[in-house]
Formats: C-alpha cells, sequence, structure tokens
C-alpha cells in the first residue's frame, strides 16, 4: 500500500538539513520531535493503548482526527527551525504567536549587511482592485532598472550606517536607516499544528511570493517530517485541524 | 486615606486621551474594561462575595495577590491602544504573544513617508562591556551630522520607494527600501497582568531609549485606570504578577 | 434595511444580565468592551479613517474580514463572564487555553454542596457506533430510577465530606469524594474570537448536551453584544476566522 | 569542574522512565527535544556562532539568561510526559496555559475506577488562619477512619456509576456521580520555561501535598535532562526566566 511505505520515511533524521532560498536565505531544521504516530498515541493518551509501529488502523485514527479537526494531539510534535529571511518576511512571521522566536539583535551586535535582491523574474506589478489584486510581471528593462535602484538605495543606507557606527552612535541608533529588505536570523520553535496553520496561511497564493517561498521550505520539512499526517491536511483542502 | 481617595479616579474615562511622542508618534488610549475592584471581584470569584466599591480590605487582597503573584485576576481588565510609532520600536512590541496587534499592512496601503528623526540630545554612544553597555550623549556637532545623514538616507529611500510605486512596481515588493525608522502604526489589544509584563521590561533602564518612551506613556494610562493596582506594583518593586 | 436597525442594540448594556441553567447553573454578563463598529476600526488601524458609525460599507468590512478569516481583528471585543456550572462541564470549558479563567477553590473554602440533577427529559442513552453516537431519551421510568439513585449517591458523598471537614481533615483532601457533578463557579474573560471558536465547538450537536446549553446562552449574549458579527458568523456557516 | 562532568548526562536517554507514584499515579517521560546547549544555541541564534559541546563559557552564558531573565531562548528544549494523576491535581494541572494536554474522556470510554487514597500519613488538617494555612498529620485512628469512609465513598460512587452505564444510561451522563479523586490520564507536550514556571507554583511548600509529589516527579525528569538549567534555576532562587 502507498502510504503505509511512506511510514518508513519517519525512521530518517533530517536535522540540520537547509533549503537555500534567494540571495543570502534559508530554512534548516534544527531539531525535530514525534512522529505520525506520536499524534496517533496523544489521541489515544492511555499508554496501555499506545502503538509502536503505525499501522492501517492508526492511519485510520489520524485521518479522522484532522477530518473532525481534533486539534490537540497535533500539538504533540514540534519542531525548531533557523530561519535566515529579510526583515519584511520576519514581520510576517513573528504574528504567528503561538510559537517561540529568539532573533539575532542589532542594538548589540553588527549587523552583517545583505540585502533582498529579488530575481529579475520575481518583480512585479499589482493589478486589478483592492481586495483582489493578481501580480503580473513587469518588462526585463523595468525590472532591470528596478533592481540597480534598490542596490544603489542598499549600498548608501549600508554606506550611512557603517559611517555613523565607526563614528561612535550606538548601533541600537544607528541601524534606523537600514532598510527592511535586510536579511535578520532567528530559532523558530513550532508544534506541527500550528505549523500547519502557518502553512494554510503562507503557502496560499494570496501570501506575498516572498515569504510563499519560505512557507514551502518550511512544508518540504513538514512533509518529510510528518508524511502521513501532511497527506492527512492535503486530503482535507488544507484545513487546519 | 491618601490611597483610597484616589480611588474615585476610577471613575474617569479617559478613553480618547493621547500622549504624543517623538516626531511623529503617539499612544492613544482607544478602549478600556475593568477597574481595580474588577481584580479583586475576579479573585473572590462568587458574585455573593463581590463588591461594588472598593474599601481598605479590597485594596489590602489586591496587595496580597500582587506580592504573592497570583496572577490570573489580573487578567480580567483590559486594554486597547493606538500605536504610532517607527517600525524598530513595533517589533520589539510585537514579541510580546499575549496581547492582539492588527498593524497597518505595506502590501497595498501606500506608505505615509514619516521616518524618526532623534532629537540632538537623543543622540548617542555606547559604552562599556557587552552585557553592561551605558549609553551616553555624543557631542552636538556630531548628534547633528548624525542626523543630518539619517534624514538625506530616508529622504533617498522615500524617493526611490514612490518613483517606483508610481512607475507600476507592486506596494509589497517597492517597499523593500524602505527603512526601520519609518513609522508604523498599530492597534493593540491587552489585558492588566500582560500589560505589567510589557512595563517591567520596556520602561526598564536596559530597555532601548525610544520604546522606553513609549512604555512610559503606556505606564501613564496604566496608572490612570488602575491606580491601586499601579501602586501595588511600584511597592512589589515592579514584580510582575 | 434590516441590517442596519439592528445595529442600534450596540449601544444597550447588558451587562449584569443572567440567563439561568438547569437546576443551579447561570451565566452572567459581568462586562464588555467593544462593538461591531470596534472591529471595522481594528481592521483600518489608522485613525485616520476610523468610522464613528457602523454603515454599509462598515458591515461589508465585517463580512469580507469574517469570510476571509481575517482573525485579529476579532480579537478587539473582550467579554467577562461569571458561570456556574457542574465540575465536569468546566474542566471541558478549561480547554479553551486562550481566554483568563478564575476559579473558586474548594482547597480553603467550603464547598457550596450543589450538585447538578438532569430533567427526567435530559436522561439519555447513547446508541451507534464510536465516532458516531447518537443520543436519545431513556423511559421516564428509567430516568426516575437514575435520578433517585444520583441523589442518593450525591447526598452521600456530601454527608461523607461534611463529617470529615467537621472532624478536622483539610478541605483540600476531604473533597476528594465529591462528585464531578457537583456546582463550581467560575469569571472568564474571553475575546470575540475566541469566543466564537468556543461557540463552534460547544453549540455545536457533537457537543455534550449539558455544556451545549451553557454554550448557547453565551452565544445569546454574543448576539446581543455584537449583533452584525454574529450575523456574519451565521452566513458562513458558523466558520471560525 | 563538577558541572562540566554533568553534560555528559545530556546524552543519555530517559524516554520511557516512569516515576510512580501514590496507589495507582505516574509521571512517564515520553519524548524530549533539546539540550542545555540547544537553549545557548538559541540564544545565539546565529548558526555561525553555534557551538557543539557545552563549555565554560556557554554555561556562562546560560547563567546570565536565567538571572537576567532572558526567557525566549529557554523555550527551545520541549519535553513530553504521559500523566496518570487524580482529577482534583488534574484540574490544577490544566491552569498552565502554555503547554499542550490530551487527555482521556469519559464520554466514550469506560472509567478505569481507580480511586486516589492517602496514606495514612498524608492525612492532614489545616491550621492557621486564612492565606496561611499550615498542614499537620492528623491521628493515626483518625486518618484510619477517614481512609475507611473515603473507601466507602468511592465504592458506593463506581457501583452507582457501572449500574448506570449497565442499564443504558450514557457514559457522559453517568460519570457526574464519579468522585475527584477518581484518577485520570493526559499527555503533556510543555517546553522548558513554561515547566520551570509549574515548578516554580506547584513544587512549593503552598501547594497542595499531591500536586507537589507531582511537581517533584516531573523536576527530576527535568534535572536529568536540562542538568546545567535546572542548576542555574536553582542558583536562581528558583525564579522563572
Amino acid at each position: 500500500m502507498d502510504r503505509q511505505s511512506n511510514t518508513s520515511t519517519i525512521e530518517k533524521d533530517y536535522t540540520g538539513s537547509t533549503i537555500h532560498l534567494f540571495d543570502h536565505g534559508h530554512v534548516t531544521l534544527d531539531d525535530f520531535m514525534g512522529s505520525d504516530l506520536s499524534i496517533v498515541n496523544n489521541a489515544r493518551v492511555s499508554f496501555a493503548k499506545k502503538s509502536d509501529f503505525l499501522n492501517d488502523a492508526d492511519i485510520g485514527v489520524l485521518n479522522y482526527l484532522m477530518k473532525n479537526q481534533h486539534g490537540t494531539p497535533f500539538e504533540a510534535p514540534v519542531f525548531r527551525f533557523n530561519v535566515r529571511c529579510p526583515i519584511f518576511v520576519a514581520r510576517e512571521w513573528f504574528r504567528h504567536r503561538i510559537s517561540s522566536f529568539n532573533e539575532e539583535s542589532l542594538r548589540y551586535s553588527p549587523a552583517r549587511l545583505d540585502g533582498y535582491i529579488p530575481e529579475i523574474s520575481d518583480v512585479r506589478t499589482q493589478v486589478g482592485k483592492p481586495g483582489a489584486y493578481v501580480f503580473e510581471p513587469v518588462s526585463e528593462e523595468l525590472a532591470l532598472d528596478f533592481i540597480t535602484d534598490v542596490c544603489a538605495s542598499y549600498e548608501s543606507a549600508f554606506e550611512t550606517y557603517t559611517k555613523w557606527v565607526d563614528a561612535g552612535v550606538a548601533r541600537e541608533l544607528a541601524r534606523i536607516v537600514l532598510p527592511v529588505g535586510l536579511y535578520t536570523e532567528f530559532m523558530w520553535t513550532v508544534n506541527a499544528r500550528s505549523l500547519l496553520n502557518f502553512l494554510k496561511l503562507r503557502s496560499d497564493s494570496t501570501a506575498q511570493f516572498e515569504i510563499r517561498m519560505y512557507s514551502q521550505a518550511v512544508e518540504s520539512f513538514f512533509e518529510l517530517c510528518l508524511p502521513i499526517t501532511y497527506l492527512a491536511f492535503i486530503d482535507n483542502n488544507r484545513m487546519v485541524p
């Protein structure tokens, strides 16, 4: 059976694996606790009824939980990621309150001056009415001119920052000129249920392109670590339990 | 008695009051639910034992709860603020997960191009060792040169943003050049217990100057709305219940 | 227009109103902050765009938020209830973690010895298969016999409790014989979004009858305080934003 | 050095270990993710600065974080426990909202009819004034009589429950006569920071004896899994970061 054979992937250890994104970004799986089976065992609670291997009945339980939105068993598995992304992406990410963040601070540490420069094909225009915008690519010429200006703007801001840090202005103050396209880095600890909510919102076609790419990277790790749960999520039309 | 007379201030309505901060910032009390008495009544739970006016016994209960860190009754009063502050301040603010935020988005709305420019006397340098930095003012000349450069850097970033929005680049992408000193605006709904935790961390001398000023504005509203609770907080050395 | 005329109900003050349930239970609205309009204004964020009265455009925004599951604006209104219900109901209630509870404690306070006795027509049997149980009434004779036994069981437990408290055994220990049908009382502070999640789960036909009755009482208060939001919730098939 | 040698214990796997409590209770470590080092690495954020082994500098960082109440890095390690305890203990446990619970339900499952019977030496009386109670043992004779009555009360309640379940009354309703001394079982997923808050409140001398014993069992697992963090917690007078 197709799904059961997938369960063998549970045993593999993906911690330490990295997906690179854009010019300076990445998502690394730092640690992971749990399995598809741990969700089923949490739902069963009693140790007397605990399974040691995922069988067809367990897969049935997992689908039942997802379909009927019994959410708490999905809080059993926990992921920890290391993420490097632009500040404007991190700002959306940190709205997900049911999880833990540790971000590098620019109050005391020197900023690593990497700014996000989009690929030519990722420069876009918005068309349509408020509430129903659609994004379309711009001409290669316009994209190139935009990228050139962004590079110049970043360079200028970075120079101002560096000049005044060197002149003794406190880092926490000198940083005010740094752009929201600057990369930042953080650790993110999140359980599977809260992560499914993140994936639903941020892998969605209405999410901004840049965070959507990050969400799809996170989604790849979810699929590797919890393959049967992921199938149940997809089969239920990405409904969050 | 001094404290009891303070309790009369509970009756006043401070919603709609605004404290202005820095060049373009403010904290407005949008709404408030509760009173010092509501905390005592929550601790008593039973409606049979409910007080209608705050008396000395009630004040004793309030101090007992604070001192012995019985925290949940302090979750009864709820504040809602409207805040306008620079992005780098909002970034620290949004780390307080036990509260609700609604922030204006620059994905679709045009950015209001106000950037935070510090006063001359607020430009500072950091001295000392990591983990024990102290901030000291810089010379007026250096401060003026810094401010001039910040203004120029903001202007240049704002121009790049406007130019490309006008040329049709999507707002969500054109914004990547905007500085973290740009003002943003948000609504913040938070209960009194979570707010005390905010005040402890953000009114503290180790907090960055800018968010400390905002925290002190919020603290003024707390004192007006919950005067006896505020005294108990101060008397217990700003320990969060 | 029908809905607009409803908005006038926002102005009324329902705090202090009580709905009585079962033999010794109740739900009282202790306090409320916000309005349908406060949700719209939270979504708009900027004070420059704030409405003072709810108009058709605002109602459109409210429905858009609900339909597209933009949840955070619904965290603006906050309710506080005083609830008296059996312990087995409170146990389910307290699973709703995004809210604040203050419950009377039987560690030190004497227990008020009220136990939940179901009406004859509420005594039921479960039929069908696990995961798909249906409840049906039992014969009046069986119901009466059950109720008689429950009364006797409660009386016996209450006597044992009282006897040993009087004999000096600590209340926190003597209580171990008290039944989960005993009434308890608590204060509950909860925002409108978390409350909608409660209503979805606990007013549902799959919820246990007793908590369902409490949920419907809470739902009445929700409808009175936020009539337009409530309509949007119903129109969207009770989907939680 | 004493502490450094302790760090070798991090490598051991304690999952599956059980501590038995009272007549039918236990705490089992079901799973654990992280280490003392993971806390330090979370605080450092940047992978470039990540340590692979815990050295003296890392221990210094860990103590600094604890002492200065930098709490979020302590959210990196996550524990999952399986717990079997009386309902009145579970009721206090479930007040800890920043964690995940899955409890067995008596709505559909048959209740395992184990009730908590205290040891003779654990039967106690409360003396002193409200807010400052002290507990003292009672005479052996009184303790024995109390225990005999508790056993009889449990037996009677269990018989009533069984009789009516057998007669067809729905389990969710028949359970209303069951005592709060009945054992229940749940899974608990909780991060190290939230767990320290639990230990501070529930291992405290003011906590009820029964939950205190459970808290001390949980504390043993904490010490085994995060020995350096545990020392820092003790050294800082059990202050929660």
